[in-house]
């Protein structure tokens, strides 16, 4: 059932204990709101720990180290930034039918929870997760700030994508004056690039190909190319909007070579809609940017996604 | 003489006409700042121009587009941007010693008008031409927040880099809400990568070296790969830092080939002063981002710039 915040405020200030989940392949948004929250409800008094089906990945450590675990029995389990159950990966079978809150900034957030409080304008479900613990009257700490900070970026790719409103600079402005180090996330986030990264880029280019009259550009790499570089899974991020952001390019397709097929992250300009073209395969996301997994070769996943792309790019 | 912003704004009310010089080879800040001030100064009726010494990237016309230039005796010439008369290019002759107001956030500058306001840890001119136009009473249309934003967006890359500061996002969200179109521009001065830049950056990937204990990066592009790609060079932007962004790499250097010898951009973390770098060559800049001319080979360019980097770099 849809909220406000207020109710998500009185709420939580009057639970125990709670259990807050994240999505699978966690990214800065999901893991920056579940410790911003975590942090803030113990601030509160209250038992708080974080939950996600996959490992953290290790550039996120300025903030997640700081988080010891603790074992409860909990009173609530809260979902920030996932869509629908099935994103929680492993966890999906203990904790899918008994979320009782679920925070998030997905268009199509599937309503899940007992309570869903849904901003689906947001940068960011971490600009959400701010005001929440505002409305709660939380201490913006240094490390809350960094975590909020985080989800700003992360989901903006640096304030760039259009999804930055106003809003967005306002609350980075605030994290930073409360001792987000801004520059460290950004560098870590967004300037950091592998030797193993530089060399999967240079084979991404090379075979990157054009289809529609070259409006729709489809990058891939294989397993083969990923075991050969030992690239990890999170520095894939950014490919798919590279694909897009090509002259004359109004849909950029990235395909990663999976166990049972191609996993196709899908990035649109203003003409098409990418969680429809997603959809068609069983996936979903947002209007620009959207994902779903293709049973196929490498060949057919090309030429089937291609297809359904001319439907929709006129 | 340096000055301070009250100073600025009142010298400013009482002018009845400004010419405005921009930097050679000109960015988004040196650009943004000179058609802000000159819209506002305009708003006040007062006559204004912007000149510069080389042409203005057809990039910027959505704001560059508005702008009718007027002939008139100028009364008071205005320099943004500008840390030192050289970099007028061919308007330095006419211009150099007669500058009245120097409006800049270069460390480096010269100090050469009379009146000189520089803010050296702003992260953007524009940001400090924001200030003074506020401090004037100027009413900041869509048109002065387009060219305000593009100055804090192109010079902070997009409020990423460690000079952005919490009030670039604070007037880059007052420019958002006075109508500045964001989204259009991020698109166009980051999103936007042509064919020949995607053929450029497949080279420069190939080419690259590394020194130092592959704690230095150099890329470099010859005059024969730009002619064969036809790359505009504004497009060139942003392989300085692609190359310092590289894992372990503290020094980045991009060379590209002009008519004397190697034109070399230096990007550092926090290791080593670009600046000082640079000055060793006749350039200079910033402390992470300086540039400066090797009248030499590119093999020979290579090495010197190494050879001093090497002395910086412990």
């Amino acid at each position: 059932m849809k909220t406000d915040i207020l109710t998500v405020a009185d709420f939580l200030q009057y639970i125990s204990s709670a259990v807050i989940l994240c999505h699978r392949s966690p990214d800065g948004d999901t893991l920056g709101s579940a410790f911003a929250l975590c942090f803030g409800l113990r601030q509160l008094g209250k038992k708080a720990r974080v939950l996600c089906c996959d490992p953290i990945p290790q550039k996120y450590s300025y903030f997640t180290d700081l988080y010891c675990d603790e074992d409860f029995e909990e009173e609530v389990v809260i979902a920030v930034d996932v869509a629908d159950t099935k994103l929680l990966g492993n966890l999906e079978q203990k904790y899918g039918d008994i979320i009782d809150l679920c925070i998030d900034h997905h268009p199509s957030n599937k309503d899940y929870a007992t309570l869903t409080y849904l901003v689906d304008d947001a940068a960011a479900t971490a600009q959400i997760i701010y005001r929440v613990l505002d409305v709660m009257g939380v201490e913006i700490d240094k490390n809350i700030a960094n975590c909020i900070f985080t989800g700003l970026s992360t989901d903006t790719g640096c304030f760039r994508y259009p999804n930055t409103q106003p809003e967005t600079h306002v609350v980075a402005a605030m994290m930073m004056e409360k001792g987000a180090e801004a520059g460290l996330i950004n560098r870590l986030m967004f300037e950091t690039k592998s030797r193993a990264r530089l060399a999967v880029e240079r084979e991404v280019f090379k075979n990157m190909q054009f289809f529609l009259d070259e409006r729709c550009a489809v990058a891939f790499v294989t397993r083969d190319l990923l075991d050969k570089t030992g690239i990890a899974d999170d520095e894939l991020d950014g490919f798919a909007a590279m694909t897009r952001q090509i002259e004359g390019v109004s849909v950029g397709v990235f395909l990663k070579q999976v166990e049972n097929g191609f996993k196709a992250s899908v990035r649109t300009g203003d003409e098409v809609d990418a969680s429809a073209v997603c959809k068609r395969f069983g996936g979903g996301g947002h209007v620009r940017a959207a994902g779903c997994t293709l049973e196929l070769s490498l060949e057919d996943s090309i030429r089937e996604i291609v297809r359904v792309i001319s439907e929709y790019l006129k």
